[in-house]
């Protein structure tokens, strides 16, 4: 049973201010904070305990004593202002809102959801001053900002929580030196300083060094204080506003995961398991219950009457699990290149701190010689990866889709013009998971790489698919190639003809018939294709389902053989419906003649706005995308329910690794 | 006239090592080389004079001193590699591969000029590592390298230049980090410390404070030089090669433009002049004769018998003036913006030290108090305008398309996900100027922005078009504005119609036929179009063309109206036909059944392959863009050259900005 500690306990905890010091108060404020956060993980299936845990005390403390927001308001342009870049620790943020009343109990338990809260932050959420998520941005947007305040002469400071991870980021320093030169006063930076990244120490990927050293030589006043200890905030706080004329960080020393004995990081081993993900049952239970033990003990220390637990609502909803296949199409992508790397010397694997994620640890484990961990510095990774490939070598460059192909997408361009070749495992592309929010659903990666001319992307739609693409990208491709992968696990176990053999702008027919043809790739799309494929059968309308894995390249006799006589033509995209496979290849068949007279032509995809946040079937749903919505709109009119499988849902998992 | 001094006087000179101190020889073939490369520039009627003559006797020293490229070959994996990471001084180092025999006569007069020397460094010409132009990214490449060179236990060092100015790009602290992270060796870099960049002193752009310190936080070991005194160089290059396990950066003091009195830097006024852009003829006779008189004294001093001048060949060649007009649409731009800026306080512009490129010095000198200059950190500059717009401001961020859409993509996403309004003015967007190489060039940055929801892009054919552009961004979009502009001077007053009114997804008809319509944008390619239509008129042809300021909003039932009869359908890309105007149209009125039955369509553009290099002319027609190729091909057969003018280039000038 998931369970949660209410307002009206925290405001009667609040009120004992006046015979506790506010600082012991806040303390048990913040541990009663933790607990609710972790429940809203629990409840949402997934999101970022550790660091959630780790800023904790710090976020508690800055909107308890520093921040007027909830007196001025969130519009007034004389508001203090907070924001996390690294933004991932929202979830904490999200129970310091409910505990202030700035959000509600229906809220609180909303987290991940459609219409509720993204699991990156957001401006649509009450309280939330910027978009974070993709990491480096905040100093800069907190810059900007504060130049705002002191040019419009209001009131107010500005807060920047920064991750210590985040600072492998370049981005920071043009920030740190763009800021000290352009003299911006009004703001603070905040290092939560956790010494944790994805799963290993910072300074085992990439270290920061002396981090005071460092930033006080961007010309930075930068000060230290435990991050947990409100006494050592305050005053740091305290003598940071004696300061004008020089920007200031402070390095709040923090540990990840802290509240719960084994969440927090003893020293002891490299990898470290709670920065995404929701606990299991026993591991939940086991953190839940003490966390409540020391928010009961520390008020009894207090003398303040102990807390009751409220059962969290609506927890018979399903959020994990599911029928999902246990098939990631990326472990046999990462299978592939441990097979082909002893017979391939040229192969060195790089990674930005998601080798798990990618599944490229099994290769680092196996061939550390030939496996580069580069740190969350996409753009340096990229051009490392250039300079690889002059010198002989087939680099192979993992990182999220949306980091990899948007972040570094100049560099991805200036290796291009050097007519080497390189692979781009570009990871978690497309529409889900859903829960992490737009600036993780990578559905705009095809149109960047599109006009790049050597480049060819592909995407697998399943665990052989992948196998195949890999051996392709690595034995016979001339050009770059991007092979795009869907993060989660497949919704299904497609299996391919037996004879099917990848080649070259040619795609692979599912399902055959004559009254509309739909070209779909990657394993989530091609799932909700035969799902509306199956449906539509049920009303007579029979649909060709062909997989697309070439989304720039074209066998245009392949293509226009299959759409011969076919005069309803789809494109689903796992992407925005602008600069992906369909508009391409519309072009490419139209400019070869090879469409048919007057056909009726639909791409479905994201269109014209931007991913939602929510669980999958939710999201499928909102863009019309899930099977039951294909077939709809395929057949032009309305479906009778009947004839609509209902467990269309029940393929997928909530289970987001970020 | 131009000449230059030939490699016979350059072995001659070297061949006095024997007698002569060897650096004193050396001197004297670093400014032979600046005397060359003086001459190539003017040939050339661009490229970067300041830096090239900066780091002339850094690039000297090393490739007679310290590489053993020219008895290795550029093959071998034992070779010393030597690039420079800003690449814009590429122009003096052509000049030194002359000197040593690397390029020939025939070729060093050939600076981006098609199939010759690219304005930026390309692997293509011989020499060359890497591909740099766009900054930041040397510093990677250059560990790559070295780390392969480590891998395969090859010998060889790997030298790279940065710019001082280039350290304000956040990824070359990515890489000063990982660098020292991975124990990277066999690497060296290099600052060229001419504190000076566009035209404006490094300390009054964003000063790099104290550059020994803030590189050794990074854990680097950083010494100093003398970069014009081979003494100095020697030392601090032997000195390096006995640090071992920690990486070394030697800070090169020099003089930008060293070598010419009146170019170098005196410190007395603000502005520089000599970063880019060949001189007048009058002052390049100046500092050609200064060279040539310095040289000849330094060599009489040794006792080394004097050089002779031999005149460039083919100088007949037009390289620059020809009958462009004297309108900029980026000067109409920065005109509209000065004016609109009383009336709209919320007006904000930002730069990235390109503030005279684009146009927005005036603004900065009227407004310097909503004028933020920052430095090339385009990344902080993007998020600094996202905070401002939270803060209810109206940024107007510029730099050039090919840097600002990519290097910042990602930034400028997540600006868009918090659905405030920002106006981008990519600059230098399209095919021309070709001389600055792909780097420079833009023909990918409609395709960068496409999938973003809330982008409207919009490209001015003309200064009129520009300020209702720059009016309707500012006033009446809701969205954010992407404004495209090419840089050079407009090949044509183009007179819109009286009756135009700039109407969000309409486009205006500049000449009516019913045999073919062609799409066209931006003053280049609108040029092309109606030379096009010229010629086409003298075989029979009527072209109907239409200007389409409108890069991805389309007015389906205008865009209806204009293609209803037409079986003949063209779109002109002033880009990659990939990702841009045609096919998001297409797409838009296929969808709506707007096309008519079995037409034919055809999109113009750069077509699977990288923009090339070259003067206009030349390079229009590589790509089949010229109006005579686009007339070819819209008809379908060969058109006797009698009915094509001749004089087609003589529109266009070769002086670029970068």
């Amino acid at each position: 049973m998931i369970s949660y500690i209410t307002k009206k306990h925290i405001d009667r905890i609040l009120a004992a201010s006046g015979k506790v010091p506010a600082f012991k108060v806040q303390q048990i404020i913040a541990d009663i904070c933790r607990y609710n956060c972790l429940s809203a993980i629990k409840v949402a299936g997934s999101g970022h305990l550790g660091s959630s845990f780790s800023a904790m005390d710090v976020v508690v403390y800055l909107y308890f004593n520093r921040l007027n927001i909830v007196k001025k308001g969130f519009s007034s342009p004389d508001r203090d202002i907070y924001f996390s870049s690294k933004g991932h620790d929202v979830p904490g943020l999200y129970s310091v809102f409910y505990a202030l009343g700035i959000l509600d109990d229906s809220a609180l338990f909303t987290l991940r959801r459609y219409k509720g809260l993204d699991g990156h932050p957001d401006v649509g959420t009450k309280g939330i001053e910027s978009n974070t998520g993709s990491l480096g941005m905040g100093l800069a947007k907190a810059k900007g900002m504060a130049w705002a305040k002191s040019k419009l002469k209001s009131d107010g400071h500005v807060y920047v929580l920064l991750g210590d991870g985040e600072l492998q980021e370049g981005q920071n320093y043009e920030s740190f030196q763009n800021i000290a030169h352009q003299k911006v006063d009004g703001l603070t930076a905040i290092v939560d300083r956790n010494r944790i990244q994805t799963d290993k120490l910072t300074d085992h990927i990439i270290s920061l060094g002396d981090l005071k050293s460092k930033v006080s030589s961007f010309g930075w006043e930068v000060m230290e204080a435990d991050g947990h200890n409100y006494d050592e905030l305050d005053k740091a706080i305290a003598k940071r506003h004696t300061i004008k004329g020089k920007p200031v960080l402070i390095i709040a020393n923090t540990t990840k995961g802290k509240g719960v004995g084994f969440m927090e990081y003893d020293g002891s081993g490299p990898l470290y398991n709670w920065h995404s993900g929701a606990p299991d049952d026993v591991n939940f239970m086991k953190a839940s219950d003490e966390l409540f033990l020391k928010i009961q003990e520390q008020l009894s220390a207090a003398g303040i009457a102990a807390v009751e637990k409220t059962d969290v609502p609506g927890q018979g909803q399903r959020t994990t699990g599911g029928k999902a296949s246990k098939e990631f199409v990326s472990k046999a992508y990462g299978e592939t290149l441990v097979k082909l790397a002893p017979g391939n010397e040229r192969i060195v694997v790089l990674d930005g701190d998601l080798s798990a994620d990618c599944k490229v640890r099994d290769f680092e484990n196996a061939y550390p010689e030939r496996f580069i961990e580069n740190g969350i510095a996409e753009q340096d990774m990229v051009s490392t990866a250039g300079g690889l490939a002059r010198s002989g070598f087939l680099p192979v460059v993992n990182s999220f889709a949306s980091f990899l192909v948007s972040r570094a997408n100049e560099q991805i361009y200036n290796n291009a013009c050097e007519k080497t070749k390189i692979i781009y495992a570009c990871h978690f592309a497309g529409l889900l998971p859903a829960g992490p929010g737009k600036s993780h659903q990578s559905v705009r990666d095809i149109s960047l790489l599109s006009a790049i001319p050597n480049i060819e992307i592909i995407q697998p739609s399943c665990g052989d698919e992948a196998r195949m693409i890999t051996e392709y990208a690595v034995n016979e491709a001339k050009d770059n190639v991007a092979i795009r992968m869907v993060i989660g696990p497949s919704p299904r176990l497609l299996k391919l003809p037996e004879a099917y053999k990848l080649t070259r702008g040619r795609g692979v027919v599912l399902k055959e018939g004559n009254d509309g043809l739909l070209f779909a790739y990657g394993p989530v799309m091609i799932n909700e294709s035969l799902l509306a494929s199956d449906i539509l059968k049920r009303v007579g309308y029979n649909l060709k389902v062909v997989n697309m894995p070439w989304l720039n390249r074209f066998d245009i006799q392949w293509l226009s053989k299959h759409i011969a006589g076919q005069k309803n033509i789809f494109v689903l995209e796992d992407h925005s419906t602008r600069g992906g496979l369909g508009e391409m290849m519309l072009r490419s068949l139209t400019e070869a003649k090879a469409m048919p007279d007057s056909f009726n032509l639909k791409i479905f995809g994201i269109e014209d706005e931007f991913p939602v946040c929510g669980t999958p079937w939710e999201v499928l749903a909102h863009h019309r995308l899930a099977g039951a919505d294909l077939a709809k709109r395929i057949f032009g009119k309305d479906i009778d329910a009947s004839l609509i499988e209902s467990s269309v849902e029940e393929v997928y998992t909530v289970d987001a690794p970020q």
